[in-house]
């Protein structure tokens, strides 16, 4: 099942894609349909909290120079990053430069506190696209990576949550402008879905919409404006966004 | 103004308080009065993200060896992190050093973006103690700080939101089982909660009831199993959190 979030005059509603159709999940005998190019649709859930994992792909690690590490290495991005298919991705003024980063996104089904990797699977809702946009000087000069990854529109999520995949072996791919720049897959995971929600749910709960950003692979590189940047993922779809300077 | 969540047993309120009376906030011509000692006092907010800031005491960045910031150095705390006044802080498993430190926190009124310091005032609803709970081992561990700073109880937050304050030069305290650890005062902060409200809000959109800790001063330490912890800031009043260990 593919779910979504989009908006029409009459509000925000959730729904459920079927090819190019849209149906309303609601508790209604009679729940709405719509073609999914009448709607706007927006980023497929409303995290409380977006943990995000660096240096989970070997090929990615190596080629900014960094050791793989031991644990997961954990950094979160705010919510108001977030933002759905088709929003613009603003490059803003503090920076010179600012990355893609394609990443594989699990969404939350379940609170979650000191699950074990056994039971993970039970707690996810599923799976979706997430850019997780990174101002790479800022990173380097702070040494903390928060403000690096935390502007406005640094996150994009889409463009829905589909809840029947195996996570175990997806090719995930980048596409710049239509030239691809990432390109490996889900089983170069240096640690997996499951083992993620045990390390981080014995940290932090983890409740129903919450976000784990699972890391990226090798390939990064800088947006401009004007560019159209693409995370495309085997067995989900495609995350598209523009890209735009930011008016202060 | 003294501004409060609390809990009865007919659910969750906001409340005014005064002196050892505390009056609910409703649209009703006859909304309930209550004695602060006969319902449970939560945390004073619930942010949609914690932004908080290192080394913005000169005295704490001397005692840690790090130079002092020429920008404020951001990172985040997940909401799943907060208690409430009273609530305990549980010591994880994972660690072996976990420290306390005092921070005056601001609770944001009204949405903020790319605001100026001059603006800054009046987009904040008021002032309360916080307390950045650290794991000190997993923060030198892991580089990044959000593992040390993220676990279940490492945010109390309260007792309340003092609306009425100027936080210009506030002596703030924090005292381990009634003996004072830490005491400095708010004019000692590097930036002062009007840059940050500047500075943060040109990276990422404030929202109404979000929190900005504004950093510890000298005299961190660590806590244990049975100590009493309190932050005590001048103006606004006291924040108490028993220590107990976490059980898996």
């Amino acid at each position: 099942m593919r779910l979504v979030r989009f908006r029409t005059a009459d509000g925000i509603f959730t729904g459920c894609v079927e090819g190019d159709a849209l149906c309303e999940v609601a508790g209604t005998p009679l729940p709405r349909r719509y073609s999914l190019d009448e709607v706007k649709l927006l980023a497929p859930c409303s995290p409380s909290k977006i943990v995000a994992v660096g240096l989970n792909y070997v090929d990615h690690a190596r080629e900014v120079n960094l050791p793989i590490p031991e644990e997961p290495l954990l950094f979160l991005k705010p919510p108001s990053s977030i933002v759905g298919p088709g929003d613009a991705v603003r490059l803003p003024t503090q920076s010179s430069r600012v990355d893609y980063e394609a990443e594989l996104a699990v969404v939350i089904g379940r609170t979650a506190s000191n699950a074990s990797r056994e039971d993970a699977r039970e707690l996810i809702l599923g799976y979706t696209c997430l850019n997780d946009i990174t101002a790479r000087d800022l990173q380097r000069k702070d040494g903390q990576w928060t403000r690096a990854k935390s502007f406005d529109t640094f996150c994009p999520i889409g463009p829905w949550i589909e809840t029947e995949l195996d996570p175990s072996d997806l090719r995930i791919q980048l596409l710049l402008n239509g030239e691809s720049k990432q390109d490996s897959r889900t089983s170069n995971l240096v640690f997996d879905p499951f083992v993620l929600i045990e390390h981080i749910s014995a940290i932090m709960t983890l409740l129903p919409g919450d976000v784990i950003a699972t890391g990226t692979a090798a390939g990064i590189g800088p947006l401009k404006a004007g560019d159209t940047v693409e995370v495309r993922i085997e067995g989900i779809g495609s995350l598209v966004n523009p890209v735009e300077v930011a008016t202060r």
